[in-house]
């Protein structure tokens, strides 16, 4: 990873970037960086129960559920760049000669490819939240009290990055012409979102009522 | 700012000191930097919107909403350090000597002082949010329809802070023995979550409609 990558510029600089009036860092680092607060948050609340004799109970479980947080952590920081990585091919598609009759073709099939990909890179995103607002459940019911609030955090942040890398799953999946692709990406996404409705304001709930 | 502020590290370096058993940065400092990534997303529409032609009309608008959401995100990144220092205090406090009377006066003291901060540091924090979710409501109407769904994201990123800090706000007011102080906080913190919980779903329905 270059010293270059969103990844590793500083918060200050992330959020100048995001500000600007460059189409990226945008919402869709967003969502990948809310994402990745709410894993390393379960990580947090994890670490923090595992080892002490009170959750001696749950340890086996919650050594599993930072394993796992861990690992979304790193898929969801590196969607920082995919997301650019994404929206740039797109541009460059655009972009691409259309003077002759091959070029249009051309120009065409290169934009629906890019747009397949800037369908898939979000919905990724989507369903890795997804996943940490099952992990967020767990800690919040099972980790330590004293920091309970945190798996609280984590399931918003997870909450947020879905619906927010669920705008750009909408957005490039209207521009594609393979209905049957948009359609089962559109499908799973409804699916994703109902669920993780309801489950968020099931833990938020849980952990209101911890931390009263 | 020194180097090593948390505004300062780097996003790769704040996920992993989030992801840590340290008990800083936790919940607070990423209720602060969703609040921030809420503010500069309202800035990126108004800047992709701001001296276009075809928005001619709601420039100057704009243009006041972009003053406003620069300077939420000043302050909200601020706050990522302002949560370490104020959850600092409140350890230091229940730290201090207790070995005679007069040393236990002083510390009950000193541990209430630092709560009174350390509700109130949060509560800003929603404030920030609350106001960031009203400047989203503005871009989402009437920002640039190329960069729509970031106004979307902005109100999904400002809420999660809201409600992420609210949780900090009900931990500290808890432990506060001047009642009057606490039940004025709460109340305030109900008025800022109802309203803001409505308008938010509002504006996303709005942004997805118009991605749709």
């Amino acid at each position: 990873m270059s010293e270059t990558s969103p990844e590793n510029g500083t918060i200050q600089t992330f959020l100048t970037e995001l500000a600007s009036a460059a189409p990226t860092p945008g919402g869709g680092g967003a969502a990948a960086i809310s994402g990745a607060m709410g894993a390393a948050l379960v990580s947090m609340v994890c670490n923090l129960t595992i080892g002490k004799k009170k959750y001696a109970e749950v340890e086996a479980e919650l050594k599993d559920v930072l394993a796992r947080s861990e690992g979304l952590r790193v898929v969801l920081t590196g969607m920082i760049a995919e997301d650019v990585a994404a929206f740039d091919a797109v541009m460059a598609a655009y972009g691409a000669p259309k003077a002759t009759d091959e070029e249009k073709a051309a120009r065409a099939e290169k934009i629906q490819a890019a747009l397949k990909t800037a369908t898939d890179v979000p919905l990724a995103c989507c369903r890795a939240c997804r996943a940490v607002i099952d992990l967020a459940a767990i800690t919040a019911d099972k980790g330590n009290l004293n920091v309970i609030s945190d798996a609280g955090v984590a399931v918003l942040s997870a909450q947020a990055g879905l619906r927010s890398a669920a705008l750009n799953v909408y957005i490039n999946a209207k521009g594609l012409e393979d209905r049957a692709f948009a359609d089962e990406r559109l499908e799973e996404l409804e699916g994703l979102l109902a669920e993780a409705g309801t489950l968020t304001e099931q833990v938020y709930a849980v952990v209101k009522a911890k931390v009263n």
